[in-house]
């Protein structure tokens, strides 16, 4: 049996009590680690579980899943995953593959950002479609999640912004040279997400995430150090949220008054706050 | 502090390790026992976490929380959610009142149906708004959701829809004799869900939830005996699931060809899902 194992979103005893069962009766134990990170490493996993943990990095997963799912229909082998093994990354090709040679599987579910977020007050019911951020490069601005966001706005729903991190990849330069090296792991924050966010309004000025969008900022959410901060986007673009993993979302115009009395307490400036809310007729819609 | 816990979706060893561990040194341990269901009963709880719990239902957490509050300043108090504490029930009310009452509180997260539900084959990404599907009553047959339904339909998303749960609630007539008398807990099928949509469908003609349209009933998600179905609408609305929880979703049109591929293996027949597919022109949009 291959388990795919969530790991929730802070540190190793994070794990439920079944999933911790599996991972200490299992035959070899990987940890999925190119999507998301811990706040802890692997060896204090390790040294919870008592047992050898396997680094899979997307090498591994996506071009040598037949290492990982080596005698899964005789023996129970667990695929560790930070948060929930089909939240924000889905692991359906892994699931795909081992369907395809008629190895059984089973997921064993845990805390994903995608409802954490819910701890800034806003609804989950009133959320949209979930974006993703990448890194902006000097060649490469990709902004088809400005359609989308454009989407949830129309309907007055919130967006949830997931941030880029880079493990273990190689840049251009190291690609064109087909050389394997890596550059150091990189993390976005909540500041660059929210510069590159009034970037593309500039160009596109359709109105959705200008200075004075009202947004939310979280970082390290579910842990201990859990940051929230809410404010307008420029004010966003300029705060220091801290150590990774960071997460951004855009409020929704129709904004319930319940959501708002709650995320404004976060504020950076409640004063600023009230003035975007008002000026920009959030809680209308 | 007042920890909110989530309790996972399945048994009481879904609880993290975390959780188990401030259940076992709380003051005290309540259960919040009206907005779902654990497979498993309280008791079962009890032995595995060495400690009572108290059920908290919809009177003592909205009229009462008090109680529940008492001396938390000082004293641990455990509050366990099933699913994710914030997720489909947001208990952001009880978080509010324990802010007012300068009490802290932390989130211990878990799985919920909201990201589990990613175990269809369908990406979490491509979901539009959450809807709540109550059951309707000769009197009372609410239908905003299909004004929801509209709109993730017309950008080509996935919708979820959650099923109403009635646990310890009074009937109009216990309610209008003003006794205290509850009916016996009902858990909606996604068969009677999916005859509703058909009736408003019948009446609204957006053409958005008719017998064709193609959707996917989940129970029992997250556990051993999870069972997937997908198919149309009207043969879901002939599917027996089995025992709660159910929930239900409508594929969105944008619907990508790996999510295809992956749900089309639970279809109640093939032949209809992909007759279905073709004539309302899924995958097109």
């Amino acid at each position: 049996m291959l388990y795919l194992i969530g790991l929730g979103l802070n540190n190793e005893k994070d794990i439920t009590v079944n999933g911790l069962e599996v991972v200490q009766r299992a035959e070899r134990v990987y940890l999925e680690a190119y999507t998301a990170i811990l706040m802890v490493g692997k060896d204090k996993l390790e040294a919870f579980y008592g047992r050898d943990v396997i680094i899979a990095d997307r090498e591994l997963v996506e071009s040598s899943s037949g290492q990982i799912l080596l005698d899964a229909d005789t023996k129970d082998i667990a695929f560790l995953v930070v948060g929930d093994p089909l939240g924000a990354t889905t692991h359906t090709d892994l699931l795909l593959r081992a369907r395809n040679l008629s190895i059984p599987t089973r997921t064993i579910h845990n805390a994903s950002i995608m409802t954490a977020i819910a701890s800034t007050g806003l609804q989950l019911y009133s959320f949209g479609q979930t974006l993703s951020m990448v890194f902006f490069t000097p060649e490469w601005r990709p902004s088809s999640w400005y359609d989308r966001l454009i989407e949830n706005a129309a309907l007055g729903l919130h967006t949830l912004v997931l941030l880029d991190i880079k493990v273990k990849e190689m840049d251009l330069h190291a690609l064109a040279r087909r050389v394997g090296k890596y550059g150091k792991p990189r993390f976005m924050t909540v500041a660059e997400c929210a510069r590159q966010m009034i970037e593309i309004e500039e160009e596109r000025e359709e109105g959705v995430c200008g200075p004075d969008t009202l947004v939310v900022g979280v970082a390290r959410l579910g842990t201990e150090t859990q940051k929230i901060v809410s404010g307008t986007l420029a004010e966003l673009a300029e705060v220091d949220m801290g150590e990774p993993l960071h997460s951004l979302v855009v409020v929704g115009k129709k904004c319930h008054e319940l959501e708002k009395d709650y995320v404004r307490e976060f504020a950076v400036s409640r004063e600023n706050w009230d003035r975007a809310w008002d000026n920009r007729g959030y809680g209308g819609l």
